[in-house]
């Protein structure tokens, strides 16, 4: 069984059934758009695949400094693992875990890909189109944020396969209607994500739809 | 064939014999430092691995704006590739190609792991020890480079080989004595080396030694 196989099955899906509380905010992000919110230490961040097959790009940020922020390889480098794994943290690149996966009803994402960008179209030759990277900065408006170097993402739900050459595919997203993870706020966290707009290759099936942010108490 | 296998062997070095000028600049950085350099566009960088088994973590920065530099999850996605690639750039984090692989006689490297820092070694219960972090932030005051926020590097010579559930480990380097990769700058870049001080894992075999930077003319 080759990495292609593991990362394209939802076989390593988890489910632990984490007693949720009172659900306090709940907000959608309307497709191609993005959104920031503030999380609490100890909530839950309930990110949802609204119709499926949709990637969110997804980052957290210290609010005391937003350049210490969620990393995959920091993440990759502590877990010794290129994937994201139910019961282990997400770590800041200040070496601190941030998130611990709670539940993962897919358990396909990426932590390889830089977040789609102006640049990034206009490679396609489209040169105006909405991107993960200006969603981001834009929702980061309300929190008076300025990044003065764009972060990694971990792009949740999105399906890319590696060969056993190192090549690396994007194929459409595993995530059905409804598929969710749950990530637990280790510290005060503001988050942020992006109904990734790509509607130029498989990323999001081309038919780029919503996602849901829901926020609970322990 | 697993990913482990491909990574831990030297069968994808390769070289395409490129006619090197003549030697401009040769840099010894010597076992757990790191040293800084302009490479002008055209010019030819060597990077060698002098008495084998020593990993060198790689970065390059944009010498008008050090906020745009050499990423690795930009090489990954412009070239749906793990892995370094003979005769396939390596891009910044703005998408921009600025490092040819002209030739690497290893073939195995790492885009995965974070550099090694203060915190990584405390992880250790080590709080005093050089890092590559702290090596690179050195070596650009040279430049009064001063970054907002701390890239991730290329890895040169590093084994981390991946197996087929996505576990990562940490081999002793395949390189051997006078082992090398040269890379062909596409613009004008400062290009910075860490002969990596880790010797509590077999990232360097437990014997930290030196990094040789040579530059030449086309």
């Amino acid at each position: 069984m080759g990495m292609e196989h593991l990362e394209s099955s939802r076989e390593t899906g988890c489910s632990n059934m984490v007693t949720l509380g009172k659900l306090v905010k709940q907000v959608l992000i309307p497709a191609t758009y993005g959104r920031a919110v503030f999380l609490r230490q100890g909530q839950f961040h309930k990110v949802i695949d609204v119709q499926g097959k949709q990637v969110c790009d997804f980052f957290a940020f210290d609010p005391a400094d937003p350049t210490v922020f969620l990393s995959p390889s920091h993440t990759r480098s502590a877990n010794n693992q290129m994937h994201l794994v139910v019961g282990k943290p997400l770590y800041n690149n200040a070496r601190q875990p941030i998130l611990l996966l709670e539940e993962d009803t897919v358990g396909v994402h990426d932590m390889r890909f830089a977040a789609c960008d102006p640049a990034r179209y206009g490679m396609y030759g489209v040169w105006q189109h909405r991107s993960c990277k200006m969603n981001i900065l834009e929702a980061l408006q309300e929190f008076n944020i300025w990044l003065p170097v764009f972060p990694e993402p971990v792009n949740l739900f999105m399906n890319s396969p590696i060969d056993k050459k190192g090549k690396m595919s994007i194929l459409p997203p595993v995530s059905q209607a409804g598929d969710y993870v749950i990530l637990r706020a280790l510290k005060d966290l503001i988050v942020a994500g992006s109904a990734c707009p790509m509607d130029l290759n498989p990323t999001n099936d081309f038919n780029p739809t919503d996602i849901m942010f829901e926020i609970y108490e322990a």
